[in-house]
This record gives C-alpha cells, sequence and structure tokens, in this order.
C-alpha cells in the first residue's frame, strides 16, 4: 500500500499516519519526492483493509498495491482450473457449447430442444425453472416442475444440465436436478446466496454482473471459493454502456483480460450481451476467436412463441448454422 | 404498442403480423408511409408483454407506448405519498434527514452516534447490521447483536431507525426491531427479497441499482407494491460512470424525473454516491435545492476507526455544520 | 512516480528498471514488500512523460503521483481565479446567470430574448451563431450575421455577450464581436482550436466533453492557458451514461470536486444537461446550492418554433419563474 | 414518426398538434387506445426535423421511424462498398492489415517499421504526424516533416500510407503525402474537418468517437458523404465504459450491427480499443471472426523508446506473431 502525502502535510501529520500504520501491522517507508511525501506500507496483517487512512490529516491518497483476490487469482495457482461435469471438460482445450431455451416452458417444448441441440452438436443443456424478471407481471418459471423436466433431458440425451438459482430455496432444490448452477448477473453481489453455493460444492457459472468491475466479477468468485468450493465457471454476458444498439455491450476484451489475471475458466453468452438472434453467431465467434473456453446461447424450437426472450432466441435451424459457423473453433 | 416493419415487407407478412396481434387481444390501425408501413396496436391485454414480435418476418422494430409499472405510477395515484413512521412524515413537505454510522460496530457507538445526530436535528437513526461487502474477507455485521443496539438507540432518542436487510432470515429478524427496512443498491433487483418485503408492510427505502434505469427502479418499486405493500420510500445514491474522480455519480436529475413520474418519496444519499465526507454537505445541498425529501448521511463519531466507509463519514462535527449548511432547506 | 514489480521479477530486471529511471533523471527509492518489489522514483524531469516503463520486463504497473495539470490546479494558485467582463465579475461572490437562445435565428428573435432575459435579471447574453449539428441537414447558424445580431443585443442591453466557435475561422470572426468565446463539449479536445484560443487572449468558457474526465477537462484547460490565457470558466453540462430519462447526465459532484482541484471558476448549464426544459429550474437550483458560480440556460420567446433545441428551452415566461427560484442563491 | 400524446389530453390540444403537422407537410392519422391517443404522421417534407412538437401542450413523445442518416445506409444502397487504394481493396473478401507506429518519430524509425510489417505481411502503412495528446506537453508529432517521411515509406514498400488529420492545414498538407486521411476519435464529430475532408474526395479512416452511439458515427460518416466524397472506412476503437482494466471497451457488437445498417467497410483497432499490445493478438482475432473488413494495429521497432503508446505497440517480433494468429482469418 502506498500513501501519498498532501503537498502540505506537517511532520506531525506523518509521524501520526506512520504511528497508525505501525499499530496495524505495517512497517514504513518514507520516500521524500521533489513536492511530495510518499510512505510505502509494507506488511500484510491479518485485516485486509486499512480503514481511517484516506481519513487521516495530511493524506491525499493511498494506492492498493496487491490484488483483493486470492484463491481466485492466477499468483496462487498458476495452471488453469478444467471443471469435469459428467465427462465434459470446461476450461480444456475443447470450447464446450451450452444450448437450450431461456426458460423451461413445458416438457415437450424443452425435451424438442435437448434432442435438437445435442444433435447439431452441443455438449451441455441449458434451461431456466426460477426467473428473475424485470417485471413482476412477466412469467417467473415453472420451479420444480421445470426441474424435473430438465433432469429428464438430462437423462434423455445423456448430457449435464445447467440451471440457474435465485434464493436458498431454489439453490437447495435444483441441487437435487441440476449439474451445474448458475449464478445471474442480478444476483452476482447477492453475497448471502454466493456462501449458500459455496458450500453446496456443485459446478456453478458466476455470470458477471451488468455494471460489474472485473475486479468486483472475481471477489465474487472468492466469495464461493472463500466456502470450499473452487469449480466455478465465469461468464461474460455483456455490461451497460451508453450504447442502445445492443442491449448491452460484449466486453470481449473481459476474456483475455480474466485469463490474465484468473486460472478460473471463462464463457461468452452472446443472446444475452446482444438481445438479438443475428448477432448471436458473429459474437460467439469473436469469443472463441479471442480464447473463450466456450460459448452459451439460448435456443428454442419456436422462437416467436418463446414466453421469455424470444427476440434472442435461435431457432434449431439457426442453431445449426451457428454450429457450423462455429465449427472452427471447437475441435 | 407501435410495430415499424422493414422497408421491404410483403404484404403476407403483414397480414401475419395483424393476425398475431389480433389474437393476442390487440387491434390493429395502419399508417401508410411515405416509405414505411407502420401499424399501431391498440388495446391492453392481460398478459403484459407480446413475446416474438420483433421475430415475425418483414418486421423492423416494437416500440411500446405505455409505462411498464402501474402502482408506482402517477398516472394511477396523482397526489404524493407521504409515508409516517412514528410522527416522521416522509414525502411532505419538511425534508427528513437520516443520520448514522455505515455499520453498528458496539453499543457505545452507536448509542454516541444517535445521541449526537439527534441533538443536531436528524430524524431518523441509521446503523447497518447485515454488510453486503465486496471482499468476503470484510466485516460482515454483527447481525442480531445489532440490531438489538439499534432498538436499544430507537428508544432512548425516541427516533425511529432503519436498517438494511439482505436475505429472508435478516429481513425476518428486523421486522422485530427496525422501523423501516432498506433495501440496499445491490439487491434492488433481488426480486425474491423485494417479494418477501412486499409481504411484511414495513416502510421500505429501495436504494437504486448501480447501473439501474429509473425505469427498473420504479419496476423493483412494483415489485413490492404488487404485493400490497405501498409504503416504499426511493432512494438516490449515485451511478456507476466512466468518471472515477468520485465512487459513483450521483444522478441528481433522478430527483425531479422520478418526482415527474411517480408519487413516491424520493430522497438522496450524497455518502455513498461520493465515497468521500467532503463531498456529503454539498451534495446534500445540491438534491434537497432540487425537490428531495430528505437526505441520509454516514455520521460516525470516529471515522478514523470506522470498520466500514469511514473515508465517506462525517465525524460528529462534521454533521452539525452540515445541518447548518441544509438549515435554508428544512423548515 | 511508483513503479510496482511483478510477483517473480527477477533482480537483473529491476536492475534495468533502476537504470532507466536515473537515465531519465530520477532518483530510485525500493521497498522490499513482503511479496513484491515497489520503487519510488523521485524527481520532476523536464520531460513530464516515462514513455515505456510499463513495458519493461518485470513490470506489472505504473502510478503517477502528481496530477498532470499544473497551471489549472490550485496547488499552483491557491486563490480563486475571478474573471471580470464588462463589469460582471465570473467566480467571485455573486452567481452569474447567462440567457439566450440555443440559436440566432433573426435580429427580432435575439433582441426580444436579450431585453427579456435582462429584464428578467440575466448578467449576460448567450445565443449561437455557428452550431455544431449531429445531422448535416440541419440548421447550422447564420454565421457572421448572426454575430452582429448578438453584438448589437450587447450594445443595445448594455450586457457581456457569448458564443460558441467551433474552428479556426469562426474563433477569429468571434473576436471581434463577442465578449467570451465558448468552446463547446464535441470540441473539447479540439486542440487545435484550443491553442488557437488561448493565444486570442479573450475570456473562454470551456465545457465539459460529454465523456471527459474531470481530468481529461482540467488538461483542455491547461491547453488554452499553457498559451497564456488564463481567463477561463468552466461549465459541467452533462456526461454520457447509461440512463435515457435525460438526455445527459448532469454530474453534479463536478462541482465540488473542481473546486478542490482548481481556482478556475465553474458554471452549470442545466438546459443541455437534460434536454428538457421542465427540468432546467430544479437542476440549476441544484447547481448553485452546491456552489457553482453560475448557471446557463437556453431562453427562447417562442419554444416550439426554435430551429434548434426547442425541448429545453425556457419560454420568457418559464425564464422569469426560473429566476424567482432561483433568487435564494442569488446575492 | 409518431406523436403519444398525455393521458389527459384536450381536444384543442390535439387539434393543435395536427394543424402543426400539416402545416409542416406532414399528414395525420390517429389511432384511439384503451387510454391514450397516438398520432402517426406520415410523409417526408423537406426539413428532417420537427422543432417544437415534444413543447405542444398535451404530448407526451415523440417516437422518429426514419433512420436519421441517408447516404450511409444500407436502405438506399445494398450492396456493400468496396473501396480500392493503390490495389488494396477495402471492405471486399479479403481482410486488410494496417501497420505501423502510433507517430513517426524519425525517418529510421518509420522506415525499419515498414519495411518489417510489409515483410510480415501487413497491406497498410500508418504513422502519425498530427498528434492530439491529451496533454499539451506531451509530444505533437513532426509534422510535415514526418508525412514526408511517411510518404517515403510509402514509396519504399509500394504499400499506401494513412495518418491523421486534426485540422483544415493538415488535412490540406496531408493530401499530398498521404493515400487515406484518417480522423480520430476526438475529432469525430468535428463537423467543420469531416465537411473539409468530403470535399478532398480522398479515401478517409472515420474512427468512432469515444462516446459516440452507432448513431452518431453513421451520422459523422454523412457528413463527409454529404459532400461527395463516399470512401469512408468507419473503425471502431473501443468506447468509454465504467471498467478500468482496459483503456476503452471494444465494442465488438458494432461490427455486426455496423455491417448490417451501413454498406460502408469497418475494421478495428485493437491497440486503441485495449491500451495494452498483450490484448492486441485475441481482439484482432475477434473482430475478423465477427467479420470485420481489417485490423490496425501499432507496431513499433522498439515499444519502450516510443515517444507515444510505447504500452499499446507490438514489437516486430510481437507483430509476426500476431499476423500468424491472424492467418486463419486473411485469405
Amino acid at each position: 500500500m502506498i500513501v501519498v502525502m498532501q503537498l502540505n502535510a506537517t511532520k506531525a501529520e506523518v509521524d501520526s499516519l506512520i504511528n497508525r500504520l505501525e499499530v496495524s501491522g505495517f512497517q514504513s517507508h518514507i520516500i521524500k519526492g521533489t513536492n511530495r511525501l510518499v510512505i510505502g506500507a509494507v506488511g500484510f496483517p491479518a485485516a485486509p483493509e486499512n480503514p481511517g487512512l484516506e481519513r487521516m490529516p495530511g493524506v491525499e491518497k493511498v494506492v492498493p498495491i496487491m490484488q483483493p483476490y486470492k484463491l481466485a487469482g492466477r499468483e496462487i495457482k498458476p495452471d488453469d482450473t478444467v471443471i469435469n461435469v459428467k465427462g465434459i471438460e470446461i476450461g480444456g482445450r475443447s470450447a464446450v457449447v451450452i444450448a437450450g431455451p431461456c426458460a423451461v416452458e413445458s416438457r415437450e417444448q424443452l425435451l424438442e430442444a435437448a434432442v435438437a441441440v445435442k444433435k447439431a452438436g452441443a455438449s451441455i443443456i441449458r434451461g431456466g425453472a426460477f426467473k428473475p424478471r424485470t417485471s413482476p407481471y412477466s412469467f417467473q418459471g415453472l420451479e420444480e416442475e421445470g426441474l424435473e423436466i430438465l433432469k429428464e433431458a438430462g437423462n434423455l440425451t445423456g448430457l449435464p444440465v445447467i440451471t440457474e438459482v435465485i434464493d436458498e430455496r431454489s439453490a437447495k432444490m435444483a441441487c437435487d436436478y441440476a449439474d451445474i448452477l448458475q449464478v445471474g448477473a442480478r444476483n452476482m453481489q447477492n453475497f448471502q446466496l454466493l456462501k449458500l453455493i459455496g458450500q453446496t460444492g456443485k459446478p456453478v457459472m458466476l455470470k458477471r454482473g451488468i455494471s460489474a468491475t472485473i475486479n468486483e466479477w472475481l471477489m465474487a468468485a472468492e466469495y464461493i471459493m472463500a466456502q470450499g468450493n473452487y469449480k466455478i465457471i465465469l461468464c461474460e454476458r455483456g455490461i451497460r454502456t451508453f450504447e442502445t444498439a445492443t442491449r448491452n455491450t460484449l466486453d470481449i476484451s473481459a476474456i483475455p483480460v480474466v485469463k490474465g489475471l484468473s486460472h478460473l475458466p471463462i464463457m461468452v453468452d452472446p443472446s444475452h450481451a446482444s438481445g438479438d438472434w443475428r448477432l448471436v453467431s458473429p459474437l460467439a465467434r469473436a469469443g472463441l476467436a479471442c480464447g473463450a473456453h466456450g460459448v452459451m446461447v439460448e435456443v428454442h424450437p419456436n422462437p416467436k412463441q418463446a414466453l421469455c426472450d424470444g427476440q434472442q432466441s435461435l431457432s434449431i435451424e439457426n442453431f445449426k448454422q451457428t454450429m457450423k459457423d462455429l465449427s472452427m473453433f471447437i475441435q
């Protein structure tokens, strides 16, 4: 940690700061610049924060040096994490495709989608049973009935299934039915949910919050890992910016940045990022081209009738074409 | 709802769209422009959404006309909502000041703060017992012990108390101790929590999410109101932008905009918006000057020792001065 | 400047960096942390930049300590700058109101507006003769004819006049007619224009770019000041964010932040910030309440007929009311 | 254009609006909804704007239907524009690579870079002679001397050269030396410069402004095209968002979105988007994978000694590797 003193800091202020640092377990190194005094604080005391340093008289700013996450960072684990779910490797050499409808709407709909996406080459089936919707008047999901249908689709195709959980009840319930739990963007900083999921030990897909920095995202992963669950798949799904031509802005740079900072696998979700099925294939290609470990896309047997996000869902035909478009990136 | 057809839409595509609208309970009105066809869809069917219209062949875009919220809007209730909490009116003519520490750290700390802020003119005491923190290694709050201390402070001063709730357990617990429940920015779209709070019937302060549009914010209020709880206080606390000179950007325009759209009271939180105690007083003044029904500020007896957000907390002395600065806006 | 080395930086890499610093005129101070090495570079060589340090092997990041602006900063000039334009003081104790139409459309229109806003209490008349418009098919201004009318309005009312300049030609021309030159948001980083204006010596209003950080804004002021022209008035006019309820988001916090960093006067423009005349009065109040040295608002004798930005213009009646709303802030 | 009336609009207000529309050359079509009246305005009068409609009593909002750009849009020209510069086709089937240093620093530096990037497979040489820099104290370019060196590099390698222009003087000068003029992000809405370049008839690369919407970007192209110059290459170079892990956020979705809306070729600049040479190759791959017509990257013979943007420049070795990484996308 570096503490920059104000231009006119007095000797008493400097002494007082150094005293505070020493009480907190740091050693101080003073650098006298031509204009300012800078103090380097060395040591890594138990408490990761230093409340009040910015408030001390004479202090201009405090610059942290260490990354705030530990378990999620590459410094502690240089090798890539590879997560094996029923024989499917996520984070390894082969890119993984997760496909299926936004919401489980009926047995017929999901089974049709599941069989079709498997046939076209998907590795994992997705389907939502608990839907967090902006409007209280929108379809909120089939809940446990949806989970049962999802499990049946997993059994029928032999593929793992993933579903979103939104609170304690849905998380506990989903553990009995799904192979991977998904934390949606809106819940990325629902810390109670993260702790709970950390305790289940289930593989988790952690979507990036719509306005979360990469740092905050890795700190959210840290919440799960701090409970002993290291099987985390990150998923970039677009951030909120001023541009309205797409629903969100896919932060494609996050792929190589996260791969530099963390050992965890990372995927992209071009369906939620763009909100437009016509952009799904080019954005999926972009994601894999710059190193993502896989893509998650929405596929619906009949997008025009979808109860949720029909605008961004691929039809079965679209999905087949998308798989062809992606073939050069998938071994 | 207005449906704009593509430049080259065929008659069959137009007929198909009109058929879909009629099946959904809408009447269609066709407007032939010089270049394009536009279809006005009239009627308000039970289902508030029209899945798949954007996906129909020949459709360029769909423009909604109605606001998506009902209960939160001024159209349904033109008069301001005034919420009375133990004799303190929120949303009325007098601006309200909520003050207290970010977190309840100890009995001594909170009682000292409570007595001091009451003396200086605050109307409501704040203090967090459950703290959602970016890092799992940061102080997470005293939980039920903190609530007990908070209640004691309420009894001691005769002022109502407000505290943040973060999940089912904390919400149920807080109902026994606090007068107002607070939903933090990170939980603004934690819809399960909103529904639950809607069922408690307790007054709620709903903070705006860090990247929530005003529309989404009012939809979050709608979630609570749809459960029958209309006692909602909105609180603007800064949004995330590219500017890093302040922690967030206080969206001051949200005050008059929300007052135009909704009958619910609205306050500002300059402490979280700026992240810097030196900006609290000017931003509080700005908030009241443009019509906010009150301000919520962080006050700590010893900000340098605060376990949470010391950088943005006013000392008791600072708070007294701030109350003087605000006096011209408070009757 | 602080250089943070990577976790695994070698001794050779550290030596190489120190050598580079010394060649560049810096002294090095080494701080050995528990995990990392940090190097403090002291001295202020002629070249303000240190190209390539981040590229050196073993370097993780470089943290600057000094503010990049010199002349615009409070460190070099602690006292507020007050600019006197024909007897009107900007940056002093009294708040200043600049008012007038977006564009000069005709002699009648401008003179009517000028007389009316003076009568209602405005101190300076505004009117655009060169209009930078998003569409090439929109009204682009009356150019020199507009400047002549503006000057006539200044003579008629005895008030100073301000007008926007957009290139070398308009800047030179405006010097003959206007008392204050305005640099619009889109030209805040048109460095050629800034240099040119610096050479004119005329008072300048420098609007903040729509996505400029406060730092970049002060650096733009520095461009003008580096040419010897210190008479700069900053004007906050809204930044671009994800929120679409207003045209831009008025960054009200910029007022106290800039007042802390710089000695230059700062105003707010609630008309451009909001894009909605109904928000002009509350936002103007907010601006003055938190310390702005004045406001600039658009006033049009007949907003419905305005050739430019009618939606955000106050009518004469609106302006009179706005002046009443602001009276408590204007001595 | 669709005009949505307020809930309580009176008959007189509606009549007045319809009258205004008719005077402006529009035909009105009235749609009576269950709650509101909506008016469709048909016709495309000479004046592209309708000032004051939003200001009329009883009007809630006005929704435009037509795209504001004409010449840049695909509706007027469905086929892709292909621009041939000295035998290099931009916008055709083959992706184009533009490479070279940020700034021309010396004859040796540029010629070394030019020969090396040609050998590695680049099609066009870049180099800046006029540098718009955030600080007035930074290196501002060699100006005409730089242009001469650039032309020599073009002659030596037989490749076209591109350089940035920043005002009337530099634009006129560059026409004698360069094959493509570049308009930088900061000047995307410098409309005077756009008009001037439109008159030169030279091929232009128009970079997206750091906070420009796609719509505004195409309107900037429209400014150039309205002067008769249709040879425009768009270049996405990152937008400003809240994320600070990269200098800007590459808006990869802009590639397929622009290709849908416009016939103009579009490229990506991963160097400026990321500000970090380590991200250049993955982002270049992402750009080409989703359909960009080419990439522009910074290459410097000795990045550590670069006078400008060394952090984002590839070394010659890095560039060779990048060309290998991109080979699967370049025929």
